[in-house]
């Protein structure tokens, strides 16, 4: 396979806790000129024209990081299996897998007590990329038989309008998850409308009492955020042990870094947080057997960050430009996969790793949710 | 100062999240005989007449536990001062420069608004020792001009008469922070009754609504738990720089050690967790510029664990046999002081260095309460 390096544009996404976008959309970020028009997030750009290494440490990770590891163009779990030392972790196999299993059991509730899972997207403004990840959800929901709902809202909806369809959901006994779709135009305050979701519908996880119970020993949280359960599902199925372990997450977001280390250490790992501040964070991830990565920086973990025979597990989804991809860029992940799948023993490509898996668990949330509100076992 | 090796009989807490003790008990155990009779916790007991190492590998910390670190049987932060390289953090000092600015604060909201701040605090059981955390609250609201309040119920009372009492405490406008003694006894769910608190008066700040909020960024927490916080409180008052630096918490219960991560990492640092499960905490303590102990083993943190320079906050109040004290024990903490105090910068004494902070911090936080509620400023 012919290996190419490109130049990239980067746009560096500092995963902050102020605008999660809502689970499909988290991490991704787009740097090819095209789909610039599709966004609007408020993240910081850096450009360069030249393929030399960037450092960012203003604002991110202060380190050097490298844009253009070489890597094939087009990284399936298949091909890249044949030119790596590690075991692929095939985040796109095990997430069909799962909503093959949600499938059946949403069936035998169904037969058993006449009930099927609802959940409901709530969609405020037109923002493309907003419109097709709503659009993936309901797909998905659609695959494994999970009723869905969708008030679309004009961008100059009022916060009262949003919270009044919030409150209907709520109490709307054919609805059992509820998913704002965000960003919220910026003349919504996100907490307030987010808050507005009754805890027992919140199949995102966000809620700060899930993140409590989440943290707290001998509590348990009604729903786990879809992302980083999405990766310690992942190491269950692949029978990577965890207690015992020396884990590092790279990143500290709500939505990812920070509950993915709560849940490590639930798990009995021990865990350390990397992240913006951290000074020579490569010291620190090269002493771990299992490493989660979520920033949003394409290829920042080099192959001599990572202890041999570590786990990798790879949230970043980010795209880079690549004339030579009919799309005009191509999506990478937090870690150099060429050189890290090298030294690894196992790892998740990007893409067909971890995002498979957030929409998987998007839908493990919402049966969970109807299960436990209608006591099916 | 002559040193005396004492021969040590062990109670090692684990400290658990299932019963974690209210405020000024937490992480204090005893075993001195005598004492034991006050005491009915949940904690397991090893015993031995000899001085030797114990492993205790099986329920806490994989490693070797030295009962017997050569120490002073009377420890003050002056005298331990002289013998020492690291500077000495006072503790008891600066928890009484707290307590005297806490004082002139309600003062001044006395003298402006005529509001006096006041906490509840509901006593059930006749366990000698929580009564006497609950006179030794009592007694430092009184110094600082805060209100007390004090309910005292029979063993024999149910849940719902607990519940009741918190219900009343909850409306009363003059309460402006409540707390359950714990342990409860054990036909209570401790869960249930600490669930009643309303948040804006939970001083103890262990509601998951707020443990999540500090683990989140961009979201406040309304109360931070006072011994964490009366940790960084102490990093604060001694100009220890905290942004950028690794920190290193032992232990990972819901009162100290993962609240204290929390705010460890809210204020940039890179934060390890060390537990029970870990193996060869000793390699990731080195690693530490600031460590925070809370385990409740007596020198379990010996001096070849301390990076030279490193600050050392010590949480553990562990009372080991001293024939040689009027009172048949002594106290000493989680670290091995006398080795530590040679390598580290700075250190908390035992007793007198986090100790005295969890009550100002108490007395903080339900100042805290009476403001907000007042919107006074």
């Amino acid at each position: 396979m012919a290996l190419t390096k490109m130049t990239s544009t980067i746009i560096f996404t500092h995963t902050s806790s102020s605008s999660p976008s809502s689970s499909t959309s988290r991490l991704i970020c787009f740097n090819n000129t095209k789909l610039q028009k599709l966004q609007k997030l408020t993240i910081s750009h850096y450009r360069r024209s030249n393929p030399v290494p960037i450092s960012i440490s203003s604002r991110g990770f202060s380190t050097t990081i490298i844009t253009h590891c070489s890597s094939s163009s087009s990284t399936t779990a298949t091909q890249v299996n044949n030119e790596t030392s590690a075991n692929v972790i095939d985040g796109k196999r095990v997430a069909k897998d799962i909503r093959e299993e949600i499938a059946v059991e949403i069936t035998r509730m169904k037969e058993a007590i006449g009930i099927v899972p609802g959940l409901a997207v709530i969609l405020v403004g037109d923002r493309k990329d907003s419109a097709t990840y709503v659009r993936n959800k309901k797909k998905a929901c659609d695959s494994v038989g999970i009723n869905s709902y969708e008030v679309r809202l004009a961008e100059s909806s009022t916060e009262e309008e949003v919270i009044n369809h919030i409150s209907k959901f709520n109490d709307d006994a054919s609805v059992h998850g509820i998913l704002v779709q965000l960003p919220l135009p910026s003349h919504m305050d996100e907490q307030n409308v987010l808050n507005a979701v009754c805890i027992e519908k919140d199949v995102d996880g966000f809620h700060p009492l899930n993140i409590g119970r989440l943290a707290m020993r001998g509590r348990e949280p009604l729903f786990v955020p879809c992302t980083p359960k999405g990766c310690i599902e992942l190491l269950h199925r692949y029978d990577i042990p965890i207690k015992g372990k020396r884990a590092v997450v790279i990143g500290r977001s709500n939505i990812v870094g920070m509950p993915a280390a709560l849940l490590l250490q639930r798990e009995d790992a021990t865990v350390s947080i990397v992240h913006s501040r951290t000074k020579n964070p490569e010291e620190i991830v090269r002493q771990a057997d299992i490493i989660i990565s979520a920033v949003g920086q394409p290829n920042m973990v080099r192959g001599s960050w990572v202890k041999p025979g570590a786990v990798l597990i790879d949230v970043g989804i980010n795209p880079v430009e690549d004339q030579g991809s009919p799309r005009g860029y191509r999506l990478v992940g937090d870690i150099c996969y060429e050189e890290a799948s090298k030294v690894a023993s196992a790892i998740t490509p990007v893409p067909g790793g971890v995002g498979p898996m957030t929409i998987a668990m998007l839908l493990s949330n919402t049966l969970l949710s109807a299960k436990r509100i209608h006591n099916f076992r």
